[in-house]
């Protein structure tokens, strides 16, 4: 029943996330009915899809797309019985969420996968009050923008049926999406743990004193995450281990381990005024003078350009 | 004393990392010293050089660039009274090391820069027994493979002085590299910190049975290092929070602590035998039917593409 054809998806909110993916549901050829009570959301949608469409042109156009082929609602649930999928983009409020899905759940066809973008709660927290078929539920979580990045997590509560997941993972890969299966539910699933891991010792060095902000993110630019950019930390442990991932463990287990012991001694505590202060004192320093937006602009022609030869590559 | 043009450079051990600096001064049109007591060394390096010469020429080559440019010697002791600057690549123990450092100190003319490109020990450590000018030794920590990866860690011991900060800083610079300012000495310096912080939540989550190792991988290569590819932690996190850094942080900040406290109570231990073999076979039965070269070199390639289009930008 998950493998019917989707052709209708309905976008709840269009925040950032939510407008993001309307344009690329739109780019690939969907229709979409999408709705968001917030005063002055259909005129923002409107100016936001305008403006995005060019690079969703750029990010490859499927057979039937149109930037005209979305419906605003003033009332998702007169149109619930018509849509495929649902990508849900609330609040970030447990009982909001409950709510919602209880409702999506009672108002859509039984197989109808119900996807949340939520980057924080997972599913199994706000299924609790769907009565007909809590298993079409699961987190499609997408990386900020959601239009360019690839990664999308999918996450599964304990109740959702494989059958779904592997509809939803389908989905995503069809859009030109990379998604990931993420097989139990953990507290800020995997791409917020790493960057967590990371911005944490980030924020340490950065109000210690030891290596200015700009030259940190230099580290990552010009070193660490580049090289991620191609291959993630395990294949480039495989890689540096010359093919011995266990070899390269045990052996660089050591020094890791007094790595650690020393960034956990030197923790980044946000609660103590003065850290903070060191630490954004750093980053206003170094950012107060860059035009962030079109930083920002450059860093998303860019970024899509190695999606792209990236993709070329794996062909 | 310390800006004297840097025309002859000094290489001791032509390991992985102290062959790939070979190819890099040559490429940049350096006249190259180098020595190293392993059996084999200098026929190793001479195919080493060889085989990565298109790829030097692919990287750029300076003005005066010559395969030929470089001497390998039986005793580097004859030589270290011409050479410019030493670029240090020998075995990370400290006695051995405090030993060579002696040497070079007291054979090398006393304003010449004596860089090591030790990933862990830092340079207080081994100037112990420099007698006559301790303040130009410090680290130049290259990033595998150093004639591609543009980072170079340089962190002065708290004797160095600043002129040869700025000069290191400066050759590296002209070398094509990008050098960070690493301020004061911490165990790991930066990037094997912000590495051992993603590796080990990594390790975690594979042996938990939470991600497989191919996924985990895929939300580094598809999502958080391709956006750290362009803007590291810091930048993005600005761009994020809309231009308000501190903002961003206050507000992430609770929801990071349940992530990094959660992180904390999984922590992998690699002395556990059972975590290391059921990472080692997730990693295994994901890597095991892949030919490693190719997908060496076809990294190093498409790595190769995005540092020279990132170069083009900044220019």
């Amino acid at each position: 029943m998950a493998n019917l054809p989707i052709k209708t998806v309905g976008v709840i909110g269009t925040g950032v996330i939510g407008a993001s993916w309307t344009a690329l549901f739109l780019a690939k050829g969907l229709q979409v009915i999408v709705a968001d009570p917030a005063p002055g959301a259909q005129d923002k949608l409107r100016s936001y899809l305008e403006k995005e469409w060019p690079m969703m042109s750029k990010v490859g156009l499927g057979p039937g797309a149109s930037l005209g082929n979305y419906k605003f609602v003033a009332d998702i649930n007169d149109h619930l019985g018509q849509v495929d999928l649902v990508q849900e983009n609330g609040p970030e409020r447990l009982e909001f969420k409950r709510g919602l899905f209880a409702n999506l759940d009672a108002k859509t066809r039984d197989h109808v996968i119900l996807a949340s973008s939520s980057s924080g709660l997972p599913s199994s927290e706000f299924v609790t009050d769907c009565k007909k078929n809590p298993a079409r539920v699961l987190i499609g979580h997408p990386f900020n923008p959601p239009h360019l990045v690839p990664l999308v997590e999918v996450v599964p509560h304990p109740g959702t049926g494989s059958e779904y997941v592997t509809a939803a993972m389908e989905f995503y890969r069809k859009l030109g999406k990379d998604p990931v299966l993420v097989k139990q539910e953990v507290p800020g699933f995997i791409a917020n743990r790493l960057q967590a891991a990371v911005c944490s010792e980030a924020y340490s060095l950065i109000s210690r004193g030891i290596i200015s902000a700009q030259d940190l993110d230099k580290t990552m630019t010009s070193g660490v995450g580049l090289r991620w950019a191609f291959t993630g930390p395990i294949m480039t442990n495989v890689l540096g281990g010359g093919g011995n991932f266990r070899h390269m463990v045990e052996h660089l287990g050591p020094a890791s381990k007094v790595w650690t012991e020393d960034m956990r001694k030197h923790e980044f505590d946000a609660s103590n005024p003065q850290s903070l202060n060191e630490l954004s004192n750093g980053v206003e320093e170094w950012v107060s003078n860059i035009d962030l937006e079109s930083l920002e602009k450059k860093r998303d022609n860019s970024m899509l350009g190695l999606i792209q030869e990236k993709s070329k590559d794996a062909a």
